[in-house]
């Protein structure tokens, strides 16, 4: 029992990243079961699709779960009203500022905890009165901070600059790298690219293939002009990098992307033209896994890295 | 004691990292002394400056230290002459491959380690022969590898694909820092940032003071097409930006870059034209202290964030 497991009611300090296309009922109502937190992703569903999940979710697990929200998503009204009604008790918010909504939440008791790339945003956050903060580092996959600073450095200066609980995210899908960054001072992780490759994941599976097949340098920072993300390389990512290489303007860059590409790439399974994010730590997920036992390894793994180690003397 | 220990025959598994313009004897001497292992960084010295400074370092200490040689560099054979004459007794060697002096520097008794920034290079130094094997992450400071891969995700990935010792850097400045190494799979760390702001360090008064006064986002990795290189953003910084932002030429940068920029920053404190290396985890860094204060706080910091952890049940 830490801080982070009696904030949420839940056995495990392991949150499973709010991720489109990947995080349906499906995979938070298992995560949540096993004793995580599992974590509906609606900034890739529509309101009535997203009101489904929810339900569903509820009828799935007696264990409490939430929800991601991303801020800049044109229906967060209806979202936040589909939250509000259907008694939703913890929400992440991102892509946004914490100030418009974390009242809102807090006031009907709900749990709110916002995702920073930075110290700053941070005690922005602490300011806007949430409860937890999400600070995710380079490594991470999708949507990313412009200062490109990593967890290993990310972590200690978020911890020194706000006294909240701490979830450490980017780079983390083993039981190793929960236990480095609670060294670093986290309080909880969040994993998202190990879920995603996950057998309750909604991601196509031959995304989930392509993930559990790739190597070391197969992800790569891009579109920083427009809103940095990781990407997985595919021929998608090889156009922009040309794009990027004989620096194409914002709009080019806009309309190379396109819109609707992630659903392509991620749910539809389109690896060419698709839209693949994903991040650093793929080349380590062997396995598609149902998350229960992905749950259930990374504790396990935590629990024998904490015993290999020793004092310096 | 652990495998690096007693590789090196040091106290402390923490090794300084052999760094332009700021690694001489002092350091090196006085690192060494406190217990870890002191480097001098050749890549910034002519041979005769370096045959000094060798000469000097085994008349300030009577511990084990080592050399870093960058095996691009234009003198390298007098550089290895002078090693073995000297009879310098740990060589780490980076920019090149391991194949070509691992074998000549292992005959003679020599601990090689080689610096890489991904597993495929790991493999290559294992067949090489070398002793043990640095692997540096995204964050570090000065010249770093393409694929962009953070100590977070490195460290395990570099772990799984070979038996050799393990040194982690990038991003490690203080004991929570080395504790997350070590939770990642590394048995020994190179701290450089931390050890460049030092009192024994021969960087220039500015520099330092302005690696203290460094926050969050000050660092950023520049020069991909010539050659990744984590530089302090000062007034050279924003000229690189400039050009790659309007897609300078490979040419055009080169030409920008220039010679001897690293020189007129790092050593002669010229902070607006001078290339000024450092890592992410400079914003961590607030004083400049002596190298062996920093040792004893590095290794309490650590024994006390290990004294934190908790099993998870």
């Amino acid at each position: 029992m830490n801080i982070i497991t009696k904030l949420f009611g839940i056995k495990y300090p392991i949150i499973q990243a709010g991720m489109i296309w990947c995080s349906g009922w499906k995979l938070a109502s298992a995560v949540s079961n096993a004793g995580g937190l599992g974590l509906i992703g609606s900034g890739s569903m529509h309101p009535e699709t997203f009101l489904e999940h929810v339900r569903k979710c509820k009828n799935a697990t007696s264990k409490p779960f939430g929800v991601n929200v991303p801020l800049l998503y044109p229906q967060i009204d209806e979202i936040i009203n589909i939250i509000l009604e259907e008694g939703v008790k913890i929400v992440f918010t991102s892509a946004g500022s914490p100030k418009k909504y974390t009242s809102v939440l807090k006031e009907k008791g709900i749990t709110v905890v916002h995702v920073v790339s930075g110290s700053k945003f941070a005690v922005k956050c602490q300011e806007a009165g949430v409860d937890a903060v999400v600070a995710e580092g380079f490594e991470a996959g999708g949507h990313n901070g412009i200062d490109e600073t990593t967890t290993m450095a990310l972590i200690p200066m978020v911890r020194e600059s706000i006294n909240l609980p701490l979830i450490a995210a980017g780079g983390i899908g083993t039981g190793a790298g929960m236990l480095a960054a609670f060294a670093l001072g986290a309080d909880g992780v969040q994993v998202g690219t190990r879920f995603a490759a996950s057998e309750e994941s909604s991601a196509h599976i031959d995304f989930k293939k392509m993930i559990i097949n790739s190597v070391e340098g197969d992800t790569k920072l891009m579109l920083k002009n427009i809103g940095p993300v990781r990407l997985l390389k595919n021929k998608f990512y090889k156009d922009v990098e040309k794009a990027e290489e004989t620096c194409a303007s914002v709009d080019g860059l806009k309309e190379l992307l396109g819109k609707g590409r992630s659903k392509k790439g991620m749910f539809e399974g389109d690896l060419e033209e698709g839209e693949l994010e994903i991040g650093q730590v793929s080349s380590l997920v062997k396995e598609i896994q149902p998350a229960g036992k992905v749950i259930e390894e990374i504790v396990k793994e935590y629990n024998e890295a904490l015993g290999k180690l020793k004092m310096v003397k």
